[in-house]
């Protein structure tokens, strides 16, 4: 079962040797980097740290306060919200230290402090949707509790049995409906909800006064509510569609850099000596290219609780209209995955055991280094337009990338044959005679003059050929298998020299079967490239989709029309301008 | 600026006018079923709708009652979870009823409530993590309380100011913490941190008892987590690690499921009519393919929750090492991951515009097929060790499908000419003079017997040609540009059917252009099933990181050892009972 040269199990085989010293799945250094980053938060707090941590504690809040400072600097908003949190805290204690010739109201103080703890939330959107959730679970809650609390009288002795057996139904159907996957947003006022009956109802059976326990309560959370209302929207208001609305142009920055750092990696070879493996488990990674498309991928959920605040937010700022369109901007981004998915196949090229060979890629260096510089332009454009909140213009945004994607697909055509190797086809090799000689590279070498050495030099240290065997040249003649194609021309050595494996024969020498298997490797290598190019492609043909939702969006926002003039109304400003500076000379 | 026939543009846009009716962007059925699904739960909760809801509440209630029955029926333990909330609920409000001739506690009794309400999660791991939290933050926020009590004492008459400035810092500090990425496991508590401060320095001022406050509220705190861990743990407890484990599990068979689907739909050629506006926007949808993948892929976030739970939670059933490898289950379905996004790419040339033609793909079949196949084979085979907690035996479990990615690999080798067109070669056309008749269809006549018809018959309709001009048959000479092929074979009047377009000529008349971009989309076709299979293939080479974390997770998580005898040592065992049962009989 031992894997054969040059076939897959061999190649796959042998990468995990190589790799194995480097430890790719954190053997040996498990307890080192592994350890650092998301990984820290959540094993650092396992049971059996518990003790360890009470006493590090310490040390980890010496830490935090040291990256504190650069938190801050990078988003302002959090310094400025936690002032917010203490001043509206410092109000509310200020406003139960007043009230306190009320004894009845200061002794509830509890919960407007709750409250404020509770409702105050880093969005307006999200402190709303608390602070309604509270509103509606205390209000329900406590009708409910005077509800029984009046048919509980009316069971007389039993009064007990049926208060707690209320309780149980309450909190059983409270917590059911709390689990179903829709009423996530009602979560917190479920919970609410549960907490206020019982309260109401505990207490209220051993004051006996209902209605002014529920009343009291409701008045003081109201309180705790106002204030937090009037903190988080009066001083320095920070909106959750704004946020939603700067992580969609954001998503299209990423996406941008990943496709350029991906096109340009793939173009100057760039291999990784060993994949990191938390690329490989898709964890968080520093990687430039790959972190761009995994935060625009990972961003859903954030998107997600972003769209559930916004839409709870009074129109505001630039977002004037009611019912503005917040689910759009999420459909947008959502259209900018489905293109990401593509970056990331593309990247899995780089990734990959499996590469093209570079003097391949060259030769179409100029059309995918257009396209790949083309779609990242149309994205950040379209980036920049959801920022500015610019309509298209009439000018079609997808006109030049379209015609690169044509050219590098025109070029395909005509070049094909560089895609696969021909050397083992079954129905013959493909002949060179209409091949004028050094056609393939003088067709390019305006802009690839270095190519014709490149090939010969680099070719062998990058087509990952196996050893070739002593028998080769006693091999060679089979190559001549197909007599109508004589390897005469300098182009047809030079590809020879690149991927030049006997045909398939029916020898039964030693070293045949050898070299069969490692072709197989030679022949996905240049498949690669093909894979990398229709990957490339089919990432265009997905623009399309990004471009009609951020249509459907700019229509549904009222999104301004672009500042600068189409082309075709600038033209005879050109004109009125030139003639204009041709009078004044 | 109009498309040019068959280009890209052209292709693009016709689409987008064949479309149009459809409304792939939900412009005309935004209002019908767009609003289904997790779009209502947000939707419904905007500021406007406020007033509506409210009316609208016994609506939903009644709604969500209709289907709470299937919830509890796919998932039983959310019913026995709600009882226990209820029972843990009653024994609280017990408790204080029993403890009512202790006025001071049962006035307190909320604390003991709420304790019950906020902490009592769905599984152990969550309810001592938020017990832990709980606990730390009452505890470390009394004694600093305590300790700010005695030094605002020494500021005489400035005591109320310092307790509001410490009440505004403290407020302030843990705001900023709670805020840091590190910090998200220690949110509650550093919520319950603040309460706590500022209840006991609000209320203690007042009544001039700190400690009583502080010992009073620690004490019911105390209750209630005692009442919820008791009843959690002792009736039917919920591990989030068991969850995690099934979640892995269940995702392995997804994506086995999904490739299943992608590789079986891509053979039979299924084909979108539209594209489901909600894959393109990467939204939940029921397509069964998709949302495979998409599951597997959207867990990120739930495994992370479940890890950040079950690191929490003591050694328990099959789980029962200090110090389990939770980290690697995510570890393991990370990689997986990393195997879903190619199964995803493949998706993406089925949703694509760009198809390879039936034909082609049939040529593939069988190795297609069967290599989708062993992929998910390995897949199902994994997610099952993983649920039985087996390690891998001693046979290698990729070599069988290392072995079919090969034959795969051999065959694109040997018809790597289906692939590409040829007929637009710079280095012209390949002769057919080796390929004996009908020599392409015969070599898998063995299993596609009616594939010589088929390709008769329905290439035409599967090649989304565009209209063939009339000037086709005067330009039909110049496909014969090359000398050196004849197309004398059958099998090249065959391939000439499918595939035939003029070579590229210098004629300037109108209809070469027209075809010559024609055949833009007619190459990007064949290329399509390239990129399948390189994708194909990649997804194979990518099983080796599910193994090896696979390993890596067995190995530390001390998984027993498979039940069935490794094939080696089955040998004699098989051979014993043989001659067991020839002495026998």
């Amino acid at each position: 079962m031992a894997a054969k040269l040059g076939s897959f199990r061999y190649s796959l085989l042998e990468k995990r040797e190589r790799t194995k010293g480097h430890s790719v799945w954190g053997f040996a250094n498990e307890e080192g980097e592994e350890e650092q980053g998301q990984g820290q938060g959540l094993r650092c707090f396992s049971y059996r740290f518990i003790s360890d941590k009470i006493t590090g504690f310490l040390k980890v809040v010496q830490l935090v306060a040291g990256k504190a400072w650069q938190m801050g600097k990078s988003d302002p908003r959090k310094i400025i919200f936690s002032a917010k949190m203490g001043l509206a805290l410092m109000l509310i204690s200020l406003l139960i230290f007043w009230k306190q010739p009320i004894k009845e109201l200061s002794q509830h103080s509890v919960w407007a402090i709750l409250t404020v703890v509770v409702v105050f939330e880093f969005s307006i959107g999200a402190t709303l949707s608390k602070g309604f959730n509270r509103g509606l679970g205390t209000l329900s809650a406590g009708g409910l509790a005077l509800g029984m609390a009046e048919l509980s009288q009316l069971a007389g002795q039993w009064e007990e049995v049926v208060i707690v057996i209320s309780i149980f139904i309450i909190g059983f159907f409270s917590t059911y409906a709390k689990l179903y996957p829709t009423m996530k947003p009602y979560e917190y006022g479920l919970r609410v909800f549960v907490l206020t009956y019982c309260f109401v109802t505990v207490s209220g059976y051993k004051t006996g006064e209902f209605i002014h326990t529920a009343v009291t309560r409701f008045l003081l959370i109201a309180l705790g509510a106002v204030v937090c209302l009037v903190v988080n929207i009066f001083f320095y208001p920070i909106w959750a569609g704004e946020d939603l609305h700067n992580l969609v142009a954001k998503n299209f920055m990423s996406v941008a850099n990943s496709l350029e750092g991906c096109v340009k990696g793939y173009l100057n070879c760039v291999e990784y000596e060993r994949v990191p493996s938390r690329i490989l488990t898709y964890q968080a990674s520093d990687d430039p290219v790959y972190s761009g498309y995994r935060s625009a991928v990972e961003s859903t959920s954030q998107e997600e609780a972003l769209l559930g605040f916004a839409i709870w937010e009074p129109p505001h700022g630039p977002y004037r209209s009611l019912g503005y369109p917040w689910k759009n901007y999420a459909k947008v981004s959502g259209a900018l995955r489905h293109c990401a998915f593509m970056v990331m196949a593309m990247h899995g090229c780089i990734l990959s055991e499996i590469q093209a060979p570079p003097e391949r890629r060259q030769v179409f260096h100029h059309e995918i280094k257009r396209l790949g510089a083309e779609g990242a332009r149309v994205l950040r454009e379209l980036g920049n337009k959801v920022k500015k909140m610019e309509k298209l213009g009439p000018v079609d945004i997808l006109f030049q990338v379209h015609d690169a994607a044509e050219e590098l697909q025109n070029k395909i055509d005509r070049k094909s044959y560089l895609l696969v190797n021909a050397e083992s086809w079954e129905i013959g090799n493909r002949p060179h005679s209409l091949a004028e000689p050094q056609n393939l590279l003088n067709l390019d070498s305006e802009e690839h003059k270095v190519l014709g050495s490149k090939s010969l030099s680099e070719a062998v240290l990058c087509l990952r050929t196996v050893t070739i065997p002593n028998s080769w040249d006693g091999l060679k003649n089979n190559v001549g298998a197909n007599p109508t194609v004589p390897p005469r021309a300098p182009f047809g050595d030079l590809l020879k020299k690149q991927i030049s494996w006997p045909v398939r024969t029916s020898l039964t020498t030693d070293a045949v079967p050898l070299l069969e298997e490692s072709k197989t490797f030679e022949n996905a290598s240049a498949l690669s490239l093909a894979t990398f190019t229709s990957l490339l492609i089919e990432f265009i043909a997905r623009l399309q989709n990004v471009v009609d939702s951020f249509e459907e969006l700019s229509e549904k926002a009222n999104f301004k029309e672009p500042d600068e003039l189409p082309a075709a109304a600038r033209e005879p400003i050109g004109l009125w301008s030139r003639l204009f500076r041709y009078l004044k000379f």
